[in-house]
């Protein structure tokens, strides 16, 4: 079968890349990839529905994404990505690790960092959430842009709950998140951003 | 004297750093120094005149600032801080000759590329600008909120008067960049911000 959707991007050997989410809207006949470009179609399609970027702040919510990364995914990767594994079904699992360490360049295994290293690493994702936590309490309010949710809050929610999916709710890394920044992001999943959760 | 204000930062070796602009607001008795800082200072002393961060978008123009450096900065330096000094007063450029020498770790005049370089670094920084138009387009109206004027189109305008102003209108540098991006510079400058302007 073939399908009108384009690839999100190209791989480095010139293959196409297509990834999820994708959406195929029969109103249009639109086929589209790439969450921020789903975001944008709809937006652009849907005037009369609320806007996911408020006020003309579509420029901002696509530079958020890049800053929040930049604060927190060095630091991230070599404790999430290695345990994120173990959520999929084996058969995912080897395609997993296999393609990740190729991404890496070494074994998937090998980048968790273990003792003095693991708590130095630690504490620089909690600093580095400190900066999002500053942004955050720019304003009154518990989104990004105060009361009114945006994008940004969807960018970093859906971090937030990565994390939270594959460590658990009781974990001990989870009860750490949880704690820090006044218990800002307990309260941005577990009560601001509820409603627009899939529990899964 | 004593001021009351406070040094913007800290030197490397520790020493108070002191930044202009900085003011002084005789209704309240605060000095404060730094461009966002006295931005912020305003916004909250007088919530009754215009806002420069409409709409709860303090976080998002906070981020602004550091992108577009990251877009800009390392191509333009080369090409611009060696043509800054010859601006200024002759006191002047004695200091900021040796004071950007020290913080670059050469001489200033060594920085200028030449030829070729030159060439492909101006390409650059005409790619990095490509990208802060591509934000812009991302909205209908000359500013970064489409027709709502914020803080961010003052830091993207400052930066290029900066350029304007040590280069010239007849420069063929200021030439060049006012016919990039369908001239959105030139308009920005020349009539969207035209009112904000002191010329000098």
């Amino acid at each position: 079968m073939k399908l009108g959707i384009k690839p999100t991007s190209t791989r480095p050997d010139g293959s196409p890349r297509y990834t999820l989410p994708a959406i195929y809207d029969p109103s249009t006949a639109v086929y589209i990839s790439d969450s921020f470009c789903i975001a944008e179609y709809l937006e652009r399609t849907y005037p009369e529905t609320p806007s996911i970027f408020p006020h003309n702040t579509i420029a901002f919510q696509s530079l958020y994404e890049g800053n929040i990364e930049a604060c927190l995914l060095q630091s991230i990767i070599p404790f999430i990505l290695p345990d994120a594994g173990d959520k999929l079904n084996p058969a995912s699992q080897d395609y997993y690790r296999r393609s990740r360490s190729e991404d890496i360049g070494r074994p998937l295994d090998e980048i968790k960092p273990k003792g003095e290293a693991a708590v130095a690493l630690w504490g620089k994702f909690k600093e580095g959430l400190g900066k999002v936590d500053a942004w955050y309490a720019k304003n009154d309010g518990p989104f990004l842009m105060g009361d009114m949710l945006s994008w940004a809050d969807f960018v970093t929610g859906s971090s937030l709950i990565f994390l939270r999916t594959v460590w658990g709710t009781d974990s001990k890394q989870w009860k750490d998140i949880s704690s820090w920044h006044g218990g800002r992001w307990e309260t941005l999943l577990g009560s601001s951003l509820r409603q627009y959760q899939t529990v899964t």
